[in-house]
């Protein structure tokens, strides 16, 4: 389903990996962080959902038009990113998603006027419950709702995404609105597989117990092969140059990635970048490519620019839309004819394989991840792909791979300046 | 109208910003590039765009509903910086814009669906006349006309923009198809201020004028005040610290940024990253983000990871737009009311404020872009500063900023591979 090769040499240290495998046991035994088991303790929580959009005559006989997610960060990249790259298939329902995430009042008024309010359904996410953004947007859309908000009812076109016990999660209760809770010990960053994207997903139409399902395959290679897995190898060069190689680029070979990118950006930059056990400053910068487009901007920059990054291709491998540049030669641009009756799937996996011959060439650490079919398994799998290796880099690096306490002093300061 | 502070302290060596300073002069005396004098010599061309759109019924009648922009990198980067951070704004025609540039098939065959191509406008552009994936694109798009392409009118339905005498030159010449000429020394990341970004941008109603003027503004400025700039204090501390600071964060507090970050990326990325005359690899890699999406994101990287980043803050000022949070206290929730009451504007922008203060704090270097006005004008000045310190440092590197060689190889590989 999906396959992955090294382009690198890697001189293992063996103890280093075991300590790293044996911390990431002991983070998913002890419940240091909940993502682990995500794919096969949610039985309850799927027929939840399921039962839910079942008795929801808007969700199950699909009346309504716009789904809107209103959450920031770790509260919508996730779902984003497996929308963005399933929302051709045949499962997903023909509904509007919109996200409401920034404050930027030109963006979010005129992305509020593309939602027919009447006929949309209202997913707020929060973890912590007092997001700013996302309360600040949600108090807006309550009070352009205010007038008919007895006849909308609302009671049956809103849904709260949050943890247990949180303001929201009150707030809530006190106004009868359905809550799905997010467990204590999953972060945001990482719980994309929790009711954070399972419920919104499975209201677009998608197969969640599919995507649980492709998750848990690699889960139980983590658990079975272990430390031979190839991703601590992974890890470990990574981890190893870490300072002279501190960029990490993700170069996805297709435009329905681009969502996908953002997420591992947050999961990566957010995870590892920490002051380590001794205090210092350690973490790996990770950057999201999307080819072809890219290879007309930043691959000049791998090529020839300093030896400061990693490549990780990304490819659809095997997918088999026969469209076709057509037979079709114009006069002068012949020497461009060499494409035509070549499907398209064909040339632009060419060119990934012409671009990463190109970067392994120039001496850059290359590796490859091919999936064979893009569906919710292959989608589950690859998410907690780089879950997992976020994870061993994290425990190698000797950091908490799961807090973020760097962004609380900008927090603290809006509070204080806005509080005057 | 654009205000720019620096807060970390720069040991400038006067000797190095000098011989930065001249080489720039020379690059622009000898027309090694073009970009340069783009704001004062292009008169002619802005008539000929605006006489163009004039005696075009479907464009100056507004008959069209889609316009469709084939290219990629540089050919479309510029026009969808400018349109996506301007198009809120009254002079926009009511038209959809498409950029067709992924050969990625699902994408772009969906993309193809959402436009009307009996009222389309379709702008061919390509310097070389050659790309592969904008003439493969073209040709599918032909292929789509072929039926009924006489009945449409296609001659007046279509441009190319290309140098003089390439072969897409050449075949729009037999075709008698209208085209606009890059200048020949005006590569395609530093292009958005010629025909490439300025005939789509005038079919889309913008002021290309005022662009331009916006542009000459800092044009001035440079020759002016020459090397007392700041811009050459900032281009300075970059190159100075270019190895251990080898990524330089541009963090703009609106989400109308997004397509300007990436015009940035292609921009920093492909011009920075070369052999220097000694055969060294340098270059500085790029990154864009988005405030305040990314302090849920990539703050916490930038806090406690390593002192391996520089951060711009772009920040839009005194923009008056009177939407507020409104006064709605919900229960339980009431520690997120110091913002209630308040302009969305002013959150954001305390945001900017707050992130900013708290990066400086970890010891990050910082600088600040404010605009006062977002027009066209404040847009051209914008693009021109960012084009002027990539010519800055490129100077500085020793490296030849205006070409990319590296590439090359994989271009050819492709080749290879296909015509097997």
């Amino acid at each position: 389903m999906i396959e992955k090769k090294l382009f690198f040499d890697v001189k293992e240290d063996r103890e280093v990996i075991k300590k790293a495998y044996e911390r990431m046991l002991r983070e998913k035994e002890e419940g240091i962080t909940g993502y682990y088991d995500l794919p096969v303790n949610q039985e309850d929580v799927i027929e939840e959902i399921n039962d839910y959009i079942h008795n929801n005559e808007y969700l199950s006989k699909n009346l309504i038009k716009d789904l809107v997610i209103i959450g920031i960060g770790g509260s919508s990249l996730g779902t984003r990113a497996i929308d963005t790259l399933l929302k051709f298939s045949h499962n997903r329902n023909i509904v509007n998603i919109h996200f409401l995430e920034n404050l930027d009042p030109l963006y979010l008024i005129n992305s509020i006027k593309e939602i027919d309010l009447q006929k949309a359904f209202i997913v707020i996410i929060s973890k912590s419950g007092t997001t700013i953004e996302t309360i600040s947007i949600a108090k807006y859309i309550f009070w352009l709702l205010k007038d008919p908000l007895k006849g909308l009812d609302i009671e049956k076109k809103i849904a709260i995404i949050t943890d247990k016990e949180s303001p929201l999660d009150r707030l809530a209760k006190e106004k009868r609105w359905k809550v799905f809770y997010i467990p204590k010990n999953v972060g945001g960053r990482f719980s994309v597989l929790s009711p954070v994207g399972l419920f919104p997903l499975a209201v677009l139409g998608y197969d969640i117990k599919e995507l649980l399902a492709g998750a848990n395959i690699i889960r139980e290679e983590f658990l079975n092969q272990g430390m031979d897995m190839l991703l601590f190898k992974k890890a470990y060069y990574y981890f190893k140059h870490a300072k002279e190689k501190n960029i990490n680029i993700l170069f996805s070979y297709s435009s329905m990635f681009e969502a996908f990118n953002k997420w591992y950006i947050q999961l990566w930059g957010e995870s590892l970048g920490k002051k380590n056990e001794r205090g210092e400053r350690v973490g790996l910068t990770p950057i999201g490519l999307i080819g072809s487009i890219d290879q007309h901007s930043f691959l000049q920059l791998i090529v020839e620019g300093p030896k400061d990054k990693t490549v990780t291709f990304l490819k659809l491998k095997n997918f088999e839309l026969p469209v076709t540049v057509p037979h079709l030669s114009l006069p002068y641009l012949e020497t461009t004819d060499f494409v035509n009756g070549r499907r398209f799937q064909t040339i632009i996996n060419t060119q990934c394989d012409a671009t990463m011959e190109s970067v392994i060439k120039a001496d850059v650490p290359v590796d490859l991840i091919e999936i064979n079919e893009l569906n919710e398994r292959s989608t589950g799998y690859l998410i907690y792909y780089f879950e997992l290796l976020t994870s061993a880099l994290g425990a190698m690096l000797g950091i908490d791979t799961y807090n973020q306490p760097g962004v609380e002093m900008s927090k603290m300061l809006l509070r204080q300046k806005l509080s005057k």
